[in-house]
């Protein structure tokens, strides 16, 4: 049998090199988010490009204990599973509808571009393609949300795109797609969402689709961690879960320390 | 039924708080690493611990091919699989002799700075759990490695430690047990690992166990997507994978740029 | 490297043996069930214990839609993940509260039939164990049922040992802490359940603790993926699921037709 | 919120309907295979149906060692997973290229079937299809397996339909395929397999694909379970698991009791 190949990580005795790099020389010199970055893409990332894979990766730390992939970690924790079990069930959860979203949206903006490449105004492709979609019964991939009518963390992610000077056709795109549902009648005029945001930034950092799923799953990651392990300390086991029936005890609302704002 | 209570995060319309802090205002602003701490123990870290944090989470970040729960998700993969169901069969094999290293290497040093609290020097204390494992047939958590004689990442951490000056007992402990371990007979006289490096530093700065094998979890899904992420990409469907026949074909060894360093 | 061994199946070209039999063979002549046993012990089961097998798998089969771990699947299954990842997610939650019961289950009524052999009598070996279990804190595993307070499967379960003749020391020790159990203080005074009543036939079959533990998952994945495809099929997607809120529309109650009572 | 409804299992005090049945009346009554047809389909097979559905369920029950699912709950095992981990990690194995071919064949043979409504003979359509499927880039659904040339369990099947009087419409479509495969040039003259007998009876008995699918995965947990059993039973942990590198050690070839057969 021929030997197959890995491009990642190479281990000899005492010796751990990711992407050529020694990992000892890694910590303390990456962070984890710019290390991510470096597995997944190979390089280390530019200064830019490090603080937008940071940010994309802070915006989906967690979202509460009602998404359904959330509610599946903790509907395992209370039956006593260990917590790589109940993180697992969790991951199994950022599914087609819940995550997903950022490779159909990175497809539905690249639609758009190709028109643009073929001289269409960014307006004219944005309405083209959210005609296009609704034809086809889709929903349009990026956005709309359960509960925010003006998703904060999009709003965050564009405004550091546009300081750190990365704008690029993804976001001029989904910026002429936004005007565009904005016109549309009330239920189909929906807000951009983070999933959209990301979509739009990952196009024009040059993350593939495939890449920006890997991103999603490891950001969420910690929030459903986070939510096992509090479920498994502060609950009773067996208990049933009603997403609807809980509220916040948790710290009040403040401000970062005058030092890191 | 009354109500279940949630501490992490707040959801309202347009806003979400973790631990009490705007997610918008966290994006750019604390790192991933930090926003990770900061949902798993409640406070923003120090830069000190931040920086050890950081260098805790890329420390693990992926050990090539061979480790069993990147075959078993590499394994997934090669049969069509999503990559979250490859995620989450990996993370399924963070098994007790693998990761769960940390919360028995916190309850063996433990073990030791009792003793020291009664008394006992550092000395006497290693070379007393050192016997009461060994006599119980339990290898010393957080010693040897399967590939490694002196395992980079743990000299590293320490060193970490060592300049943040935030090294307090549990390092104390994990040194004395590493001159214990260093005089036994050769086959038991084995090295100190990554894990016991982290078990003792999670100690040091205040993480309980439970929330150190969180951090283990967090820190390999980045490798178990990109090792997954690897196979779909280059292999083809439903081969046989054999863990030794593999060679390593990426970036040859390189230093980080100048100013990284 | 040195070969390893399975004893399990034998795979030639055109030709499949399990523990021995060609599995062309095999099917048709045994039941699922009976093959569940041949290859998880590696004999084809007497008559008796066959049926016992298939009333045991049976039993297990659905427990509706309020266990966390068909929670943990309907959960998943809002996302649109596929129905493999469902019924994993499911299976996760088979956890130390929940099924796990089985295994804790032999291991009391082993304790008890210990305390036979050196000569008590099974009535003082039963109040024994009780104590036992109860001044360590510990739930008496095998007894009491979030809504049952006579469980009909256990019922079952008992006549069919006694019809096929299979009644052992296990069954007779549980009977005597029925009776024990019954004695005790309300709140204390549980009945058996299904669980007890397995761990009690699988003692005197023979069947030991971890492939009991392994019946258990086999048994309950149908009922998971069952829940998995209904909530696929006839929810909408991301919806919050509360377990409570829910009404039964499936078939009246109605009984077997005559020739298969 | 309106409440949400369910028709598989209807639960109160002391009763456990399943489809409407008592669970205690069809323990010992229906088979553990008969009783999984009555829970996804609704209603008690027919005599035949219930023999064919034992048949389909013990013919998947296990291959081996070298399946990537199965590798994957052995890689899983190896780290000290619980048995409900390993058997987790091996369902997510059941992916687009293995087990998923159920679901593509009832798909093939439909398109096949739709041509004969039209009025072309089963050999003709037979034709179309595999040319379609080709000119597609596809492989052909339920053809060609990586160890037999012959499947065992393919023909078994076929031969218990006829004996059972069920064939229809599928099996004569699957039967005009394997025709127009066997004149094909070598490398495209691929055998039908186990799968496509599977989606073949499961057309002509009236199994939809997604319960053709959850009757895979039920068929295969048993096997999945006992590798995994196995694995933790007699190798050493954190071992490489070679697929190829093994040997069969059980029960040598025998045939079932007469009484059996």
């Amino acid at each position: 049998m021929t030997k197959w190949r890995t491009s990642l990580t190479r281990i000899e005795p005492n010796k751990i090199l990711v992407r050529g790099y020694p990992l000892d020389e890694v910590m303390g010199r990456l962070t984890f988010g710019e290390a991510i970055y470096l597995l997944l893409m190979g390089e280390v990332p530019s200064p830019a490009i490090g603080s937008l894979m940071e940010a994309i990766l802070v915006s989906f730390i967690d979202h509460g204990v009602t998404p359904p992939s959330t509610l599946a970690a903790r509907n395992t924790a209370t039956t006593g599973a260990s917590l790589r079990a109940c993180v697992a069930a969790g991951v199994l959860g950022f599914g087609r509808h819940h995550g997903g979203d950022i490779e159909s949206g990175m497809q539905f903006l690249d639609a758009g571009l190709e028109l643009v490449r073929k001289g269409a105004t960014y307006q004219d492709a944005a309405k083209e393609i959210v005609d296009r979609w609704h034809v086809a019964g889709e929903s349009i991939p990026g956005f709309g949300h359960r509960f925010h009518t003006r998703d904060p963390r999009a709003a965050r992610l564009f405004q550091m795109a546009l300081e750190l000077e990365i704008e690029g056709g993804h976001i001029q795109m989904i910026r002429a797609v936004e005007l565009t549902m904005a016109g549309l009648p009330p239920g189909r005029a929906l807000p951009v969402n983070i999933d959209g945001a990301i979509a739009a930034v990952c196009g024009d950092i040059g993350i593939p689709p495939e890449i920006a799923n890997a991103l999603f799953i490891i950001s969420r990651v910690p929030g459903i961690a986070a939510q096992a392990a509090e479920e498994l300390a502060r609950e009773h086991p067996m208990r049933p879960i009603d997403p609807e029936s809980h509220f916040y005890d948790g710290a009040a609302e403040r401000r970062l320390p005058e030092k890191r704002r």
